[in-house]
């Protein structure tokens, strides 16, 4: 048994839950780490944000996804830095030695240079972001109705998302109809319907990604639904008051941050080349240059696509590239070649509220009520993957479909509360 | 409109819920007022603290409940006074005058004089604290999986529950379930069933107001299913590294308390009389002497029963007499005269772990599985009550009994994270 290689995983997002599975009940010791307890379905984190579901509905302790794997081990834990030639993963106070290395951290909030706006304007990258949204925007609203200032009760209805893509596109369709619908009667003294919802874009239109025709589509559907749509205008400066939207500045107590991602460390922990947003260049089976059992995938990896482009940082790419790496160590490990990486993109999907998206896939274009039904289709079967049991499949599609109250809980520390957390006492 | 007489009810408790729905579309206005924006089934809160239910399964929006009732308006916001004569209720910058005052502030958690114990015992009173022990509790695993100390890892995994009453001897049994069955296979380096759980009450026997033959099958029921069960073991000190339980200091990192309630600032702020528990004395018609359109109700008040007791501090009791006050002011508005309030004791259940439940029913006992089902379906029957849609009911039931992994979720801030909470903009 010593004689066994050691796969070290840094990160528990899709890229590396993927290539932990690929090694799962094989002939290698894999430790998989997060600094979390949970894998996240990230792509319906909004949902959370907006109160529509649960964490615990789009979320699954690491463990349990292994626990019947002996081979996988999974360490809580923040990894801080890295040690290339010692070939260890240094987190905290302990060290692990690995025989081969992915790196699957992912990408952070981008504020483009102006991290003070993380304060005032949160992204959404994990759990404790979203519910801190939804706090902020259930709280707005019990704010307004008790405050006896109209100016006031305008800003606390004034709803900001910074950011055309995908995100943006979700967060402003979902805020829309917690506002105009699923709030609508529960008020005496404010209208709920009055809300205003500003997505601003500093480029020419929504989902750059996705062909024109589905970004006029896109903004049309929003602009249904109740949302004011800015397109070619850039935020440039946002604070506890509003933002400066263009040459307007609108008083807000709720701005979103859903503009740009970044990956932090990786340059600095191994002394290779990032591309400008941090992400790590690396060679045709993803490993970095002059470490052919160091992989970067994911988010974090800057992987040549086509025309240009690079892999997008979406869900199926990190699941692709950790099963690659995978199956590639694998085959590092009998002597056998492996085929360099090949991304096949499935296409771009997003939803637009409650019942409608767009879809691309590679030019089948889809809209309307059709492609969310395909939208949701398509994550039932990702979260497949993810819980076996159909049992607590059925429950989620139930849910998400059923459930009109939806999970609008302001927990945490309430404003004017002392802070007075009760915290575990670490060794 | 203008000679419509105001109800403010204070607390979104079962006794201020009841109460409110009494007065839900009648010639009145009623003003609910709570600091939090849902209302919580408390009996289900320590399967939240032991990851077996999500809050949003226990607790629902305030706002949602009255949503189409017009004439009962929610008020999210702390009480910080009263002031009687001047017939007002004072909440922060905001006064709510009254005609009638239903008083449903509830208990909180109550540490005999030793109020910091609180920092490293929370107690289970809301979603928070819920949350927190939850929290707590799955960080202890992680960290005895992590460390390299075995006197450390012993430390982790001993877990000490104070105070026999139901709260107490269902957190143990939850707590011995998790260690001993859910988590059971998720670790490589520990064995979460090497996990004590130590439950220390100060009297004779656990579950005092059950008959002494079902205290009995509890303390061998809890034993049964791996609790350390000490009876006639005070508490005399509580700290970070562990609790002082009669005269051996166990270390522990985790310890609840499930000991004791009082009742905040009532005595204050009327100047009126109370026990020693801090509950009001109120006249036959729950008002307070003096004041016949002031009611208390719930575990803030001082109810004389049968035998020398008072009316027990549970959920039926509260909703009873929120029901009945209700009433008495429709009754008082139209100058009819009300019958004392009356309780009505149903009986006393308290589950131990997740299949068996011991039951007194004014003398028909019960317990062991039947037991069980049969609390189980008395808490759906009062769930029922609280959200009307059977769908929602089903998949309540079905979560319950067929989710394995249930809510093992630790969010909010890490050990080790900067503390850096975006926090609401507060105007």
């Amino acid at each position: 048994m010593t004689d066994r290689k050691r796969v070290v995983i840094v990160g528990a997002g899709f890229g590396g839950i993927s290539a932990a599975k690929k090694l799962a009940g094989k002939e290698v010791d894999v430790v998989l780490i997060d600094r979390r307890n949970h894998h996240l379905f990230q792509p319906l984190l909004y949902q959370v944000a907006t109160a529509d579901l649960s964490p615990a509905e789009i979320a699954w302790p690491i463990r349990s996804i292994f626990s019947s794997y002996a081979n996988v081990s999974v360490f809580m834990g923040e990894v801080t830095g890295l040690d290339l030639a010692g070939r260890r993963v240094i987190a905290g106070d302990r060290d692990l030695g690995f025989d081969y290395l992915v790196i699957a951290t992912g990408a952070v909030t981008s504020y483009f240079g102006n991290d003070h706006w993380a304060k005032v304007a949160p992204g959404l990258k994990n759990i404790t972001e979203a519910t801190d949204i939804r706090k902020r925007l259930l709280l707005a609203f019990e704010q307004a109705e008790n405050s006896e200032d109209p100016e006031e009760r305008r800003r606390l209805l004034n709803f900001i998302v910074v950011g055309g893509g995908p995100t943006g596109v979700e967060m402003a369709g979902a805020i829309a109809e917690l506002a105009k619908q699923a709030l609508s009667h529960d008020f005496r003294r404010i209208d709920p319907r009055d809300a205003r919802i500003i997505l601003a874009e500093g480029g020419p239109r929504l989902l750059a990604a996705f062909p024109e025709d589905l970004s006029d589509y896109t903004q049309k559907s929003l602009e249904n639904i109740g949302v004011e749509v800015r397109t070619n205008h850039q935020v440039s400066d946002i604070t506890a008051l509003g933002a400066q939207i263009g040459d307007e500045f609108i008083p807000s107590a709720n701005v979103i941050w859903g503009a740009g991602v970044r990956v932090d460390h990786l340059g600095d922990w191994t002394g290779h080349e990032t591309d400008r947003g941090g992400r790590m260049m690396v060679n045709a089976d993803l490993s970095i240059p002059g470490h052919d059992d160091v992989f970067v995938i994911g988010d974090a990896a800057h992987v040549p696509w086509r025309d240009g482009l690079t892999v997008p940082g979406i869900a199926p790419a990190a699941k692709q590239q950790g099963k690659y790496v995978g199956a590639r160590i694998l085959d590092h490990m009998a002597g056998r070649k492996t085929k360099p990486f090949a991304y096949r993109h499935a296409g771009n999907l997003a939803t637009i509220g409650r019942h409608r998206a767009v879809i691309d896939f590679n030019g089948f274009k889809l809209r309307g009520w059709l492609a969310w039904w395909f939208w949701g289709l398509a994550h039932i079967y990702f979260l497949i993957g993810l819980r076996a049991p159909a049992l607590v499949m059925v429950q989620w599609v139930w849910s998400y479909l059923f459930r009109k109250k939806g999970a609008r809980l302001i927990t945490g520390q309430m404003p004017g509360e002392t802070a007075d957390p009760v915290t575990p006492p670490v060794n």
